[in-house]
């Protein structure tokens, strides 16, 4: 991995009973955003102490790639099916790397 | 990267006007800690947005190498020097891949 790459800790907090539908289109977006030009690496996490807890960490070549990232179809459709069945507002954080 | 491998997100929030010291005793963990038996990648990141907010990323071969891990002189040695300079409690949550 790169040290000077963008990361990025997405975090994603289901409803309890909504943590299957959440993670099917959680899942959905792994492959078309690991084919964006400029993603290094995507995946996908599940807390095994809290399984509402779904996170990404993601690495970009570039904060521009990151932001295109938010206007692709795959995003944005799931930025649209996602409201009513989470917890919390996502918590998207952005990263360098210190070591 | 493995997705049978065990993935470990530790946020650690600085008081404000602790931020060096405290950057400072955790980059000193980084390279001891990848030496120890199990520990596959390990990552010390700052928030762009809070410099307040070190995260790392760590992957380790199992849960018995990141009990371990705690046991460390260089982690005990931390935890020890750490309290007074946080804001809140360490924040270590464990995750399975899921993809």
């Amino acid at each position: 991995m790169s040290n000077t790459s963008l990361r990025v800790i997405a975090r994603v907090a289901a409803k309890a009973d909504r943590v299957e539908q959440v993670r099917a289109i959680l899942m959905g977006v792994v492959e078309p955003t690991r084919r964006e030009p400029g993603c290094l690496s995507y995946q996908l996490l599940q807390n095994q102490a809290d399984p509402t807890d779904f996170t990404f960490i993601e690495e970009w070549a570039s904060t521009a790639a990151e932001v295109s990232h938010f206007a692709t179809p795959h995003i944005s459709g799931a930025l649209r099916q996602l409201p009513g069945l989470l917890a919390a507002e996502p918590d998207i954080r952005r990263y360098t790397v210190l070591m």
